[in-house]
């Protein structure tokens, strides 16, 4: 649909509006004048983009915002009013050509290399390298940082929820309205989606770039009817035989057969609920996914577990972990807060929603509809799945309905990536996790750390010294090549000159630290992968950045190349070169030494 | 000048670009659709948006975002293109006249109460109350929530940075490249000011809210010279006289006079960094601030401090808590690393810089113009700033110009609340933070919790029952009043039905506990303020939002009133009536309570 197209782009440029020239520190432009009141117009710099450590206490970082990049390069420019606003802003003696000069600036003369967007990344290997002009590079700095910084953090978030997971679980976002302002939640669907997640309940995100959008209904829509008469229409289309149906009849009688297997009488389920549940189904009847953990049921028995609750429950049928205590009532791993009435708390508010939900569910299938599934959002998430998987699966038998016990169920509620591991480990059977604030804030660490350091000025190589080695700078124009074993996994980055010939497979190559002498091997590769190719050269976009879903699917086929050990979420294994996070080539580590032996200090004895 | 204006507000609306109807949850349009197909189109329902707990273990947080929520309720449209999706995007079966309800939808016959944006606010207390159509308010809950939530945070972050730094330091937000997203950058800017930020480095936050931007230059800007004869010209004419003048042969000479002083010679300080810290200076007479703390000294004497070091330094003239140590080197509180070269290495980091400033400043001085003084970006921040303020002080009075000891030292390098408070401990004579990476993504704690929930719908309350008091919700349409005390202290907020008299001064208040029926008090106010205002009603804003400055001015004067010992860092006070968040009248009590009683489970024995 090209008018639907054209429409989204113009929302992109909407919210790119904000990514300007001025979206930039301000020292990026006393630094410009600075620069070009010495002469320095002509002079070149070399910047290299990287981070010096891993986020979230990983081992591996997921490279995302080139594609945001190369959009802000192609529109570069300062506006007459951004212009106006500098004369207004900067001091008064600023000489007038030198806001000409601005006037006139782009990126025509700025080239860009980049390793491929969704690639797994490591430190101190730059992401971009920036080469052109001194003072367009230098203005360059602040705005590609932010753009590489937040997006890396998300997809790399992403793609750790993505693998404590696992392949056969859905993940959603749910995060826009706890993000870090609008555009914060924008991005966050964005890079939660390349990192691996299935969607977003971000609507804008999902017109502005293709997303799968995914949500039901809330608590307040549950509390917002109150009796079986606030529901206003009761009839339903058949979907094969457009007979009318009465939803509300249908639901009814099936609450009554259905009472047994869930454990409580119709009356002391909800009505407003089942109203609401009634009133949602005949809204979406063939995506009636319901959350129902609304009510507590009205009424329940003291002293132990009712008896029709031991008779169906008790014979173990599900693959949870639990036993039976000495009283008759489960014993659980999980925090479940049991009471006296023989029901625990989560599970009382669970079967008012689990009856209403089923009958509602089966009334729709007397109509021709199939129910998708129940949303959880509170109580103890794997006992109540396994409760409501056991509950389906009874019902399917009972019912001779097998795709009953294949329904959906989704969990929300404060999720990270620990409540998934101890969910794992405690067993669930939930098929989907809706994920919000934890992973769109990067509650665990919410800022990743970009630097962006000058390498080279007019062919001169740069170093920058710190009695922190972390914190030295690896100079000069350099090329990284990845280089694989033999069983098809990484072995390590490797940083070169760019003048130096490529390493080749099957030939032993010299991997150096890059601080140590002593510390070096020998490495075979089995395959050689040249990290970085030009993405923007000569004023235009040279190599075009992928589409979205590919660069999801780069995510995970980068990941593929990294062994198990480094992936994993204790304890990773670092993707280190005798313990730095990159090694140098013979002819780098000697570049490196002998500039650093012409910049450091001499002592002298007194 | 008004084409700049509405250039600015051109900028504003190109932000604001994503702040539209589709920036929400899809569940906010499944639910709407559910609700119109249910005949609910004319429910009016109450929505209270409110959080439960207090950022940053504080006792209280700023309100912030409204002028953003109404500028969102102004704008509130189904675009085509925005339909068009929907279409695309629901079921099928949606009925077309769903689509043309929404495409006709505006915020008219909504009305939003709110606290004044700037207040401080505390936990249960509705920061806005959101009444009309039920369908309506429904759609607004996500992004209200998204832009409270952060404007919110941040104002509240900023403030606490405010607090700990005291009222004589400058602040000077410096995030951007941190940020989670361009607009979160933005975001940071806007409520780091409007909480008390002084400045920011972010040109666009500038440009756009009129904040004032600060910044000089960095690291790269000194390593980018390498030699004195990479300046290109040298010449600056006189401020007043407009004679000609050296300064690089001014700096020459001053850096022999000063070097005394400062304790290097001249050749031990870097070239490359006067040349570079000249050219900034012809660049910036008038504005000149110089990062120094770019290059070790490049030679040191072994053994013990320097002779001219021991004479000049250790009399001790400054406030600085500093020791004699056995063998005559400084004993430091703060982490300072020695090394057996007598000068510590941030000191010696320090020496080459300041020589090169002060040679620069003094230079300038010669030229008609006055320097603005240094930043310092690593080491112990505490301690360098007080040699650095030492040597300005012994430069004032050895060339008797008393203007010297006033430079401004600015501090950066991660600071945060923890950072200030330690530095304050110490004692040190920092004159401006800037401050980044822990404001602009509030790393302590990245996300508020605000809620949106039902409390009323067609006139009857809805309470949200739940096992944990914390989150049964304050059932019914309610005002919220400050009762102040006789001196001027806020004492409590009071939550009362909206059908009640107001609170009045002087009159007897009974306060009750809202769930323990024990709790209650007799409060006599001094003061009462009510805190709602209607700010949009009849499809317009109906309160004028105040301008920026007015709410920055806002924070101030509504912190005032809160003790001090609710405010402090360290275990605050809360803002607790009987241990509970909020007051509630006798008449809502017992309304709370009716309701309770007839929506809870009723136990059965058996």
């Amino acid at each position: 649909m090209s008018s639907e197209e054209s429409n989204s782009n113009r929302q992109m440029a909407r919210q790119n509006g904000i990514v300007q020239p001025l979206l930039t520190d301000l020292y990026q432009i006393t630094m410009a004048y600075a620069y070009w009141k010495s002469g320095k117009v002509n002079d070149v710099a070399v910047f290299d983009l990287f981070f010096r450590t891993n986020p979230f206490q990983g081992e591996f970082t997921i490279f995302a915002g080139l594609e945001e990049c190369l959009k802000f390069l192609e529109n570069f420019h300062y506006s007459d009013s951004d212009i106006l606003y500098l004369q207004q802003t900067l001091p008064d003696n600023i000489e007038p050509e030198f806001f000409a000069y601005l006037k006139d600036l782009t990126c025509k003369d700025i080239r860009v290399s980049a390793i491929e967007e969704g690639s797994v990344v490591f430190p101190r290997v730059p992401l971009l390298r920036v080469e052109g002009p001194l003072i367009v590079a230098q203005l360059l700095e602040t705005t590609l940082l932010t753009l590489v910084n937040f997006a890396s953090l998300m997809a790399t978030n992403a793609a750790r929820y993505r693998m404590v997971a696992g392949k056969n679980v859905s993940l959603l976002e749910f995060g826009l309205r706890r993000a870090q302002g609008p555009d914060g939640g924008l991005s966050a669907s964005k890079y939660a989606y390349i990192g691996g997640f299935d969607g977003t309940s971000n609507v804008l995100a999902g017109k502005m770039f293709n997303i799968p959008v995914k949500g039901t209904h809330a608590h307040s829509f549950v509390t917002s009817f109150s009796t079986l008469e606030d529901i206003n229409s009761v009839i339903i289309r058949h979907a094969e035989t457009q007979e009318p149906c009465n939803l509300l009849e249908l639901a009814i009688e099936w609450r009554k057969r259905v009472s047994a297997i869930i454990d409580i009488s119709p009356e002391e389920a909800s009505d407003g609920e089942l109203a609401a549940l009634i009133s949602y189904a005949l809204a979406f009847p063939s995506g009636f996914l319901a959350l129902v953990d609304t009510y507590d049921v009205k009424r329940y028995n003291f002293q132990g577990l009712p008896s029709r609750h031991r008779q169906h429950n008790m014979n173990g049928h599900s693959g949870y972990n639990s036993n039976c205590g000495t009283n008759g009532t489960r014993v659980l791993k999980s925090p479940t807060i049991h009471n006296t009435y023989g029901f625990s708390t989560v599970e009382r508010t669970l079967r008012s929603g689990l009856l209403n939900f089923c009958a509602v569910a089966l009334a729709l299938h007397d109509c021709g509809y199939r129910a998708v599934g129940i949303r959880i959002d509170s109580g103890d998430l794997a006992y109540l799945s396994v409760l409501a998987r056991e509950t389906f699966e009874s019902i399917a038998g009972a019912f001779k309905l097998p795709w009953f016990s294949k329904l959906t169920i989704v969990a929300s509620n404060d999720i990270n990536e620990e409540t998934i591991l101890s969910l794992n480990e405690q067993g669930h059977k939930i098929d989907c996790f809706g994920i919000g604030t934890h992973l769109v804030t990067c509650q665990r660490q919410p800022a990743l750390g970009c630097v962006y350091k000058l390498t080279e000025i007019n062919g001169q190589p740069r170093i920058k010294l710190s009695q922190d080695v972390g914190k030295v700078t690896i100079p000069g124009h350099k090329e990284a090549y990845r280089l694989f074993g033999a069983d098809g996994h990484a072995l390590i980055d490797l940083l070169q000159r760019s003048s130096e010939p490529a390493p080749e497979v099957g030939q032993k190559v010299l991997c150096r630290h890059p601080f140590q002498e002593s510390k070096r091997a020998y490495v075979i590769p089995s395959k050689v992968e040249h990290l970085y190719k030009v993405y923007w050269k000569d004023g235009r976009i040279h190599t075009m950045p992928k589409p979205l879903h590919e660069v999801r699917e780069r995510v995970q086929s980068s990941l593929r190349t990294l062994r198990q050990d480094i992936k994993r979420n204790l304890n990773p294994t670092p993707y280190k070169f005798l313990k730095f996070q990159v090694a140098v080539s013979d002819d780098l580590y000697n570049f490196i030494h002998d500039l650093w032996l012409q910049n450091a200090p001499i002592g002298e004895l007194s």
